[in-house]
């Protein structure tokens, strides 16, 4: 299978593209090296040293034999440039991954919130009307988040894209299916519920196949690919804006530095190790909707937890201590997660759990690289209004 | 009351500045005046004759004996230029019209989607970052479309907005309400769905005070200040892309071409009349909702009526024949459509009916500008698929 990997320079595309090219598909990475100019723009690194594209791809090749092809471009600006590489290459899939990923980073300032907008939106839609105006029949895989669902409490496990409701009328009880109604957290969050809807229009107005990857948030570093060499290692976020929560306990209690949870640490959300998604990504490559159906969805977690108790987890393994910080954002402090992760499961996902794997991310990564560290870059500082206050521990603040 | 009215020199945005101005509103509009740049890309000009903004102003003096502020500036691309003028200005409220409005012309090319979501996305997003980014409490009305609720048969009353569902659980049945569920009809449709999106979420996230008008199709040209000197005429698009169905009606009967009816012409619509429009935003602009609320949602129309149904109207006024067309759309052609608009009429509004309204239209502004028609520009000619075909009367195509 040839497959575009649309962003596939950065935390989830490059593993995905390796896994793909080792079972054989013919991959091309096509990205505009955005996360690298951002992390520039922010003035931090992985907490890993990555390697530029160019040894990447060497390694690889020397690795594992084969190739992938690289291609630099802006897909959200570069339209002809575009739809010229899908007459080129004549792709069967496009996993699209060439969006700006982070909630914080996107509630940073205005400017941030305007780029993550333009740059999210217009991104998907040039692909979509590239699909279009290609005459090719291509599958797309996006990559979603969990996040569409928004954080309340339900009330309800969390069905995979779909609802099925009932509205009382004068003339009695209508049923229908819905797509699950939204309720993003932040503007990033809102762009992944732009995305769904230009999704669901394009599959039912030009019959393009899409599948949608509603993802929970991920953990871990490497995947098998990326452990082969370390020319080959993944970027490691443990900053305020792009480090997710888990990773950033892992990397707190192995510098010494508090986990720092946010609010009443109450928030519930779903998680996926990132072996498992670059498996997801493939099981989605496999099993395609047919031209003229709806979107097809997958929640693609495999574990819910209350982050004070994934605190508490980290802290017991580790022997840190936990300190209970501002919340920079402006989200329910508490609240319960049930979801259906029934597609994949079904599709033969073994999903790697957070007790088996979490020792071995502290010791192969987190640890390995801590002496990388800038701590005064751990705190979580882009406030999602005037009223919330940066996530800085008070035995931190008061040492200054 | 000082407005912002964004897309002040539009079909919509003119007229509605004039209403508020005559009632003694401080006016400033603001235009790129890309409306008007449209126009020369199609080669088609409005039926009726409008003139520059310059000479709308000073007709307007004269008349009125008010003032009118017009800023040039395109939202989309200028934010800080919109920044700047929210700290000069200090609006009450911003009315936004500033959207490419037209589902034909969406749908003409890759092009043509991509400006409209482009365009479309970035303005509205624009305008609610730059309040949120001055400081002051604004109230925002913009101008939305009773086709974000999509025009299959719903099997109820289309609510204002939110809608309550019974969601069957393993442990009972959950109530809620929620957003209606769109279901856009062209990438036009879309961007309004998007805007919804927005909506909800600053509403939320920031507090803003927003109104969401769900507008029907307009009918009519002129209100009473419009019509008070013909400097002051509004627009009147009769052409397949930017004329609506009943318009474009009346301006056929005028011209004696065939009333030309897309598919079984089965479709049903929602309709106001141009006079109602201003005077709904008026009532919108008195009534805001206070900061924390919810979106407000106004379904701005105030009749429906079956597209087949118009034409044999207008056929039995005017004596013209109706002719059946491919339908250029990909849309049910027949539909069933009941709405709720018991906002508005609490709030004063005293419909203009098709009965009461058609004739004078057919005689103020179809008849007396008909001579003005390009004849070859009248059918609908943008296909929403390739398997689509343009909205050609077999008699016209005949005769070439």
């Amino acid at each position: 299978m040839k497959v575009l990997v649309l962003g596939g320079d950065g935390f989830c595309g490059w593993p995905a593209s390796l896994h793909l090219s080792a079972r054989g598909d013919e991959v091309v990475i096509v990205d505009n090296f955005s996360r690298r100019r951002i992390d520039e723009e922010l003035g931090v690194q992985s907490l890993t040293p990555i390697r530029s594209m160019v040894e990447r791809r060497a390694a690889w090749r020397e690795v594992s034999g084969r190739d992938i092809t690289v291609v630099e471009l802006d897909i959200a600006q570069d339209y002809h440039g575009l739809l010229e590489l899908l007459a080129t290459e004549r792709p069967d899939a496009i996993i699209h991954f060439a969006e700006q990923r982070a909630a914080p980073y996107s509630m940073k300032s205005a400017r941030h919130k305007r780029y993550t907008i333009d740059n999210n939106v217009n991104a998907t839609h040039n692909v979509l009307c590239a699909i279009v105006d290609s005459g090719q029949d291509i599958h797309l895989v996006h990559l979603g988040t969990m996040g569409v669902y928004g954080y309340g409490t339900a009330g309800m496990a969390i069905p995979e894209g779909y609802l099925d409701i009932q509205v009382p009328t004068d003339g009695g009880v209508v049923e229908t299916e819905i797509l699950y109604p939204t309720n993003p957290g932040s503007i990033y969050h809102m762009t992944k519920v732009l995305d769904q809807t230009l999704f669901a229009y394009y599959a039912k107005n030009d019959e393009l196949r899409i599948t949608d990857l509603h993802q929970g948030i991920i953990w871990g570093t490497n995947t098998r690919e990326t452990s082969l060499d370390e020319r080959l290692i993944n970027r490691f976020d443990y900053d305020g804006d792009y480090g997710t929560v888990l990773n950033r306990f892992l990397m707190q209690s192995a510098v010494g530095y508090p986990l720092t949870v946010h609010g009443t640490g109450g928030q519930t959300r779903a998680f996926i190790h990132i072996q498992d998604m670059v498996r997801c990504v493939e099981i989605a490559l496999d099993n395609p909707p047919t031209a003229g159906d709806r979107v097809k969805i997958f929640n693609q977690m495999t574990e819910t937890h209350r982050v004070r108790d994934l605190a508490q987890l980290v802290a017991k393994i580790t022997g840190a201590c936990v300190e209970m910080v501002p919340d920079p954002r402006k989200e329910a402090f508490e609240n319960d997660l049930v979801v259906r992760n029934d597609n994949f499961l079904a599709l033969g996902l073994n999903p790697i759990t957070l007790s088996e794997g979490l020792l071995r991310e502290i010791n192969e990564t987190a640890g390995r690289y801590a002496d990388r560290a800038d701590h005064s870059r751990i705190p979580a500082t882009s406030l999602w209004t005037r009223n919330q206050q940066a996530g800085i521990p008070a035995s931190i603040a008061g040492t200054k």
